[in-house]
């Protein structure tokens, strides 16, 4: 009998969209966010197959593909959702709340990957700390959204150092990877990464728009319909090649190809229709999912079953908060210096992605990655009621 | 420097986005079918790379999964599109056309495969016809729309039997796959997947709608916004993992499921939103391109530098068309049999994915996959204007 060398693909698809759809449907019925939902599904699929001894990694390999899609679609997003122009003026209290909660996580998350995991090397330390210096804008904006202070001024410095912390992790993320792929401890190639990453976003954002303009033009006598999504998500693809090809994540080049590209690039006619954020959000609704889902499904929570791991996950959830919390106190006066430093800890799937990206490289094992993965979801469930309570008060 | 090792199929997606992009508003700025500008920009640009000796082979091989996912979700929309009820009450006229549509290109096709490849076995002779048996009714469907004469009754005929020869071929194609998996000639395997295919396709009908609500009314407590979707598209990947199983083609579930599953299946919380093809054409709209473009990008121009693939092409072309026209004299009287006849003979997207799998299972090489593109390529081209032509008079 022959038999579809990708029905094992078809299958993995089938079983972690019906996840997904669960995990979702359990996280609206409490109030909490949709990734952390998928997630949870995933770790809860995933050991009670272990304990009938079933196991999902056939089915993890098999959606592989349309995981990366989906991470590669979520940046895009991402990018769409951020104007450079605004990024740069969020002003002073932004860039400093930003700078305080990427490098105060990061020292302490490396001062405590080195003392409790003293047989891993600088890289793997690197990894972690860079996974707790991630903010997830996303769920602080849907919370405050929720309590009708998205317009207030902490939502505003807190949604720009979000976006600023993005552009920061990306670049750590490029120079970390670096770091792990050298042979030996070298300096060279952790400057070439920087100086790569600062020179590909610098050059993106300083000619990218106006190129992409005037290719956009070029093509523009293409009458098609669809030539919007068809166009954006070429660019993004091909961005995303560019950025692996130099050595970067592939996600920069998405995430950098969403900052340059604009509705307003395209002309009149395509201008009428969906904006870009319409026509890719149900292509990237469908993908995203699936990464957060086997992000799930990676974790193995017999790992947990040591105290080595353990205290790692407890001390890096409280090293994620409280590193966090400090940037509350870079945000200036007149504010609520508690709902600034709170909306910053959540991880959500910017943390995911740094921590996956390790486990990728060989620099984190699977009880790391379930430590991380722990400190993610706990991070991001603290965060919507402690928001409320602060501001509510 | 580490790089993702996913990097070509961004590349692939990029590259192959933007030559349907160029290939689709070339169809569309002469009047012909999208499927047409894809696959042959597709041909274009791998010969011409060719001849700049570069190998696009990479790319294609890339975009592999994604392509297949395209296919999936198109064979899922046609289902989606094909009422069972409307189907099996077409009435004696599309059923007769259909066979006949069936019968005389799978006979003249096997006959001139076996005249002109004798030194290839029975299967490629069959995969060869069976791709001759397809009958592609969205380019119809087009033309007669454009035309206003989709009301008509040789439109409801010619819809009639292009949907009953999608079934028909869906089971031949398992049959074929069946005998080319087969070590020697043996009946056993091809009476067992006949067996199996009617018994999937027969069950699924008679059971499936009733099983479908109830498993949907059991996950309907799930409040969740996009459930529609989702558990839609998890059922399109289980019944395309399930056909896979069971020998048949992945395809054949994924249009399975098309069949079953029904808006109203669904709350009606859920019915006033968008419809299923509402809901799965972007997904679709994206991926369907990539698996035609890629088919483009198969076809090496170089192989008709022979005299034999060369007079294949012209006699599959030949027989494609006549064998088609024949099945008008099913259609009746009092209706134009030229106009039915022509409705038949585009093979486009069907015809396409029975040569795709037949190369896949290594009966049909890069020479003969070449000559049924070119039949197809010919087939659809001539549709158009010549259904214009009959009904213009």
């Amino acid at each position: 009998m022959h038999q579809d060398p990708l029905a094992i693909t078809w299958l993995g698809l089938a079983f972690v969209s019906l996840l997904g759809l669960i995990g979702r449907a359990a996280a609206r019925g409490v109030g909490q966010p949709a990734v952390l939902g998928e997630l949870l599904v995933g770790i809860a699929a995933v050991n009670l197959a272990a304990l009938g001894e079933v196991s999902l990694t056939k089915v993890v390999t098999g959606v592989h593909e349309f995981a990366n899609l989906g991470v590669i679609l979520l940046l895009f997003l991402i990018g769409l959702e951020t104007r450079v122009g605004q990024m740069l003026k969020v002003g002073r209290s932004s860039i400093l709340v930003a700078v305080v909660g990427v490098t105060v996580p990061l020292v302490l998350g490396l001062g405590s990957a080195y003392y409790l995991l003293p047989q891993w090397g600088l890289t793997t330390h690197l990894f972690i700390a860079a996974a707790l210096c991630a903010t997830s804008v996303g769920i602080t904006a849907r919370v405050l959204k929720d309590l009708g202070r998205i317009e207030g001024r902490e939502a505003k410095i807190v949604l720009g150092a979000a976006v600023i912390d993005d552009v920061l992790g990306l670049i750590l993320l490029a120079v970390v990877s670096a770091m792990a792929s050298a042979t030996d401890w070298d300096l060279a190639p952790v400057l070439k990464t920087l100086g790569l990453s600062a020179a590909f976003i610098g050059l993106a954002i300083a000619i990218g728009p106006f190129i992409v303009r005037r290719v956009i033009a070029a093509f523009q006598f293409l009458d098609h319909e669809r030539f919007k999504l068809f166009f954006s998500l070429s660019f993004c693809f091909a961005m995303a090649w560019i950025a692996s090809e130099i050595g970067l994540a592939s996600i920069v080049g998405a995430f950098v190809a969403g900052l340059i590209i604009n509705d307003e690039d395209f002309g009149k006619k395509d201008q009428e229709n969906e904006t870009l954020e319409q026509l890719i959000s149900p292509i990237e609704g469908f993908f995203a999912p699936v990464f957060f889902v086997t992000m799930g499904l990676r974790v193995d929570l017999g790992a947990f079953f040591s105290v080595e791991i353990l205290s790692l996950a407890l001390a890096l959830t409280l090293v994620g908060i409280a590193g966090k919390m400090v940037c509350g106190l870079a945000a200036g006066r007149g504010v609520n210096r508690w709902a600034v430093g709170l909306g910053m800890v959540p991880r959500g799937e910017v943390g995911l992605i740094f921590a996956a990206a390790g486990k990728a490289l060989g620099v984190i094992d699977d009880g790391i990655f379930a430590s991380v993965v722990m400190m993610i979801v706990l991070t991001t469930l603290v965060t919507p009621p402690a928001l409320r309570w602060t501001l509510g008060r």
